[in-house]
């Protein structure tokens, strides 16, 4: 045992048998070395070894005091506090039912099994193959041109607009459509954007065509030329996020506007998590020429956020041919449910004003009501509730979460709350 | 079919059979709708979905064109341009024979059948289940006291980065031990601070104590408990990237910056790729208390980067005892691995002085040299070369992804470099 040991153990013993007291000073590194007869880097690195056990706590300018107790963890674990839901029209949550889990389990271990790929770091874009298919993948699908070297793979929306918001050199202003995305402009706030809301001139209109707000209201075609015209003659760049385009049901799929654009000056951006499962979260984007030269002169400032196992399962996924037979049956899917449980409501609360959403995910709801908005809560139900006005409550239900069977428990449920 | 329809395929069919040659003008949307007796909104729709699927082009202010071909992918796919490294001394990856693969899996196969988990949206800061075994965890092993609610999960360092920067209000002056961690200082540098290096009264100083750089030195006791004075008396902010702390083996480890400072002014950061496997990128830090009750008060503005699959499977691989054994596993594996190549080293190259790095994972050589340094990559060996100085050339060596059982035909392929 080393010197250090020794004394270490000496001092532990003496604060564990309590012959020093919590809050007790400790000699000077000096003293202590004339009392013990050691070197003073021995005093020290016992010292050290003892607070960083948590035994004793060094105070700057004063010295080492006896620690109170070994800490233990200092607050206690909070309750996720949330109420009992049993009937959740808020989160967006997938229904079981609607996704082949099994099959996607198989992707995942075949991923699984593939241990050199797995022992060695990622690519920072995204893994090639996975880049590759998508690019296949949107060409077809919304005739987005793009090679893959132009596509960089991330989790979520937003570590993607981090990248964006670093690669744009002239910090401009930049347009939301309203005040709901509050992840994606307040990442541009830090990034020292001007964020402005609706503003058509703005250097940068970052859009949602195909879910413009809460109640996923889908933009007219003519508006989406205007907004490509408008653009190109001022040289400003699109931000397209294509969230929701494949939960279009009437008429043909609106083009993309990167299509409609020829590509020149939108980034186009889109994710899966809504095709399959919430907890896959991949997103992608297609950086214009530009922006791809840019990104890969300064590969080395990023860092991959999506996971090599999933991205590895994802393209092989794709590749064979299961995203599009996925993205079609989990379009019929919601689109039978929403349409039901409207039927539901129609059917119950005949003083209700009924509207199925433009992309058939959501419910809007208008009612006459008079109590507390406690009372959803409090009934079990989590609902979004978009306005009250003149004794009318406007609400959003999204009857994904829902499994079909509880349908008309939850119409029990809703009918304690409206009536 | 609809009116837009019958016009979208007889434009079509003109655009496929080459009646309508790539170039030509498209008759204007009023001209077209008295041509084929149609509505305006009609053309309008039609030449929407014809510019949507690639057909034809819409330019502002001028009018609607034919399409050169349908477009492919219009940039060739780059291939990866490396050049065929037999030997990689350099990108610190993996060795299949260090990990227990199979037990990983069969936690992450566990974590994919739990359904229920998977059908939902993660919690933002993680899942608690993950936070909560960490904070276990890091509390016994380096004496870090946090409470879960104070973790916050994320893939890799760089997007907890990024989270820390937008809790921070005051975007004054961060400093950084070296230039080694450009992701680090470019990010800092995006959201407004001001980067400096090796600057003791910055309000934020970045260390990583125990792979202070390339080399891996490891930062000694005196050292860190002047910073952490230094730190509490200028009330600066520490953010200890704990990096490889795992892998010091020459004494009793170094005590955690968290811990000697009482976890007052520091924020603590750790990961699990070079422990695990480097396609596990999944990073937690450790919030001092104001900068946690801001975090949960912004909760709104950040998502969750890491994968729920893999946060699921991680959690119980801890639980269950594994990241510890795992960590004693990887040490001893490497350290072993070091040596034995080292020995080898020396004893072929007489003329070297070699040394092991202090956190035993990597071989400092110095070894008189006069060719180009392209000599290298040619002979299928990838190694950092630190300096060039009077004939001397300092490279550092990673051994950990050359398999054991290729050291020999290393030497040899090094011996042609070198001598």
């Amino acid at each position: 045992m080393s010197k250090y040991d020794e004394l270490y153990n000496i001092i532990k013993k003496e604060i564990t048998t309590e012959q020093l007291l919590p809050g007790a000073k400790l000699p000077s590194i000096r003293k202590a070395a004339a009392i013990y007869g050691v070197s003073r880097t021995t005093v020290q690195n016992a010292y050290f070894a003892l607070a960083a056990d948590g035994f004793i706590i060094s105070e700057p300018q004063s010295g080492y005091y006896i620690a109170y107790k070994k800490a233990k963890k200092t607050e206690e674990k909070k309750q996720t506090g949330k109420r009992n839901i049993l009937y959740d029209f808020k989160s967006g949550n997938a229904d079981k039912n609607s996704f082949e889990f099994n099959l996607w389990r198989r992707y995942m271990k075949n991923a699984l099994r593939q241990d050199e790929k797995l022992l060695s770091y990622g690519e920072v874009q995204g893994e090639y193959e996975l880049r590759d298919v998508l690019s296949d993948y949107i060409r077809e699908k919304r005739n987005v041109i793009s090679s893959p070297n132009r596509i960089v793979i991330g989790t979520g929306h937003q570590s993607l607009l981090g990248i964006l918001c670093s690669l744009i050199d002239e910090k401009g202003t930049v347009s939301f459509p309203d005040k709901s995305f509050v992840q994606g402009a307040s990442l541009f706030g830090d990034y020292g954007f001007d964020v402005k809301y609706r503003y058509k001139d703005a250097d940068i209109i970052y859009v949602s065509p195909s879910h413009m707000n809460k109640r996923g209201d889908v933009m007219p075609n003519r508006r989406r030329i205007e907004l490509v015209e408008h653009s190109s003659k001022n040289k400003s760049l699109i931000i397209e996020d294509d969230y929701e385009s494949d939960f279009q049901y009437s008429g043909t799929p609106a083009p993309s506007l990167h299509a409609l654009a020829g590509g020149g000056n939108v980034v186009y951006i889109s994710s899966f998590s809504n095709l399959l499962l919430p907890s896959i979260r991949i997103s992608f984007m297609v950086l214009t020429e530009e922006l791809a030269e840019k990104y890969e002169r300064e590969l080395y400032k990023y860092n991959q956020t999506a996971g090599k196992t999933e991205q590895i399962a994802l393209s092989q996924y794709i590749r064979d041919g299961h995203l599009k037979a996925q993205i079609r049956k989990t379009r019929r899917f919601y689109t039978t449910k929403t349409k039901n449980f409207a039927a539901l409501l129609s059917e119950e609360f005949k003083n209700a004003k009924i509207e199925i959403s433009e992309n058939a995910l959501k419910i809007i709801m208008r009612i006459p009501f008079s109590k507390s908005l406690d009372v959803f809560e409090e009934n079990g139900i989590a609902v979004l509730t978009e306005s009250y006005e003149n004794g009318i409550l406007k609400m959003i239900l999204n009857p994904s979460a829902v499994n079909e069977d509880a349908f008309e428990a939850a119409i029990q449920a809703l009918k304690q709350v409206l009536n």
